[in-house]
């Protein structure tokens, strides 16, 4: 049978994967979630009809949000997820001994029940005694925090839908305010290749330079997310990120599959015209 | 109308793009030519099928395999361009004014003469009198020649169809042959991500490697490219891509979209999955 799931990236282009069956589809009070056996990516998680992950490629995302801060700050003790429900960043997280807590905020928990059952692989982690997971809106509960957490990673969906609110300045002023004084926030900031997305990653990076005294952007190779050049956003209240990369990272031993410090450092040299963007 | 033209990037994957109209469609001896007009990416080029520029994102392809050597040695005068019928590598030579001659070997005229009436974009500098096309195999030329450039382009469609000879021993070793002292050979080196093309990446670079002392491999975003990750080959008799980087570059005043001297050095910092293919 010839199944295939197709996002549009634009009204005129369009990617699509070949699928051997849906596993299962399900509308939350936020949105539909779908999941996917593919033939080629493994499976796959669909909310409201954009591909959030798949298996073949995850790792490329999760490492690169979540090692590139690590890295950064090996006294890192406190952290705070938001979005993520699928478990990808919390299993990154949970290779660090130095953590002490994770606090993971998740609007919608059926998206957390869906990615325990069905996506083992990045879910397997959530139940480490370190994690906690809040079912609320992000903004409403970094609002209540005051210099709490040594890091925050913005794990969201896209800048429309449910993730809408955090891109927002009112929600970077507020996790600035619950950012210990050494703080980082890292952030997922779209792809800078189409027009509509370009134009998000422009007025994201806006609103959080004038917010965080350090704002700058790295990019990885995501093949599965549209164009397949995806950026991440690295804010902090003082710490540089290729200044202060720990030379001790290589010695924790963690395993990676696209993250190493030699591209830490390279992450960060954007092209001409993805600079041009953010000026 | 829905006119789409799709690329299959593995059998359970493909990449589509609406298309306004077919511009122009020919047969030459050597593989099918197509040229549409598409709402998103401009004019694009197709041979036998496959996807070979957009007027979008071209720009990122060329400038990363001519910019990338002509920053290491700015004493480059002979060069030689192999395939790369388009003009795109030729248009960004012609920018340095040190360069005396390029000789561009193609073996499909037609493919020159469809780009230098549909796409100028590309093709608009092929006469400038530094250039000297040759209308033949790529091999039986560079077997010819003996220390005779300092540079070699190897800008050929994939290692299947009029380009496979492009990606064996004999025609790399030949291309040592043919270079100066301190040459330097920069090839296109197809994407690390899916299956077929990784393996492809994996024996191109191992020929390389048996041929020349040094041999690294760098990569760019390419959005219209399978899976957008694009490696590029950069091999020399002695000179190192980054160690080497002239500092003289800047102030070439050279323009460019994508590439400039930060993103050189990182270019060359490979994910971890990409280093275990190479290695």
């Amino acid at each position: 049978m010839d199944l295939w799931f197709t996002e549009y990236h634009t009204q005129n282009a369009c990617f699509s994967i070949k699928v051997k069956k849906q596993v299962v589809s399900l509308e939350s009070e936020f949105q539909r979630i779908d999941v996917f056996d593919s033939y080629d990516f493994g499976r796959i998680l669909v909310l409201d009809g954009y591909l959030m992950l798949t298996e073949k490629d995850e790792f490329i995302y999760h490492e690169m949000i979540t090692h590139v801060p690590m890295a950064v700050n090996p006294g890192i003790r406190d952290v705070l997820v938001i979005g993520a429900g699928d478990g990808g960043v919390v299993r990154e997280l949970t290779k660090y001994e130095s953590i002490n807590r994770i606090d993971m905020v998740e609007i919608d928990k059926l998206v957390v029940d869906v990615c325990r059952e069905y996506l083992p692989r990045t879910s397997c982690r959530l139940d480490d005694p370190r994690v906690h997971i809040y079912y609320e809106n992000g903004l409403d509960f970094v609002v209540r925090k005051d210099k709490e957490y040594d890091l925050i990673i913005v794990d969201s969906t896209d800048p429309f839908g449910p993730g809408e609110e955090l891109f927002t300045r009112v929600f970077y002023a507020n996790c600035f305010k619950a950012l210990k004084g050494s703080g980082i926030m890292v952030n997922q900031h779209e792809s800078p290749y189409y027009p509509n997305d370009a134009l998000a990653v422009q007025k994201t990076h806006k609103h959080i330079k004038s917010v965080f005294p350090i704002a700058l952007v790295y990019q990885a190779h995501i093949p599965t997310y549209p164009s397949g050049h995806f950026l991440f956003g690295f804010a902090s209240k003082g710490l540089d990120p290729v200044a202060n990369l720990d030379a001790g990272w290589d010695s924790l031993g963690i395993e990676t599959r696209y993250y190493n410090t030699g591209l830490h450092k390279g992450c960060f040299a954007l092209p001409n015209y993805v600079k041009e963007l953010l000026d």
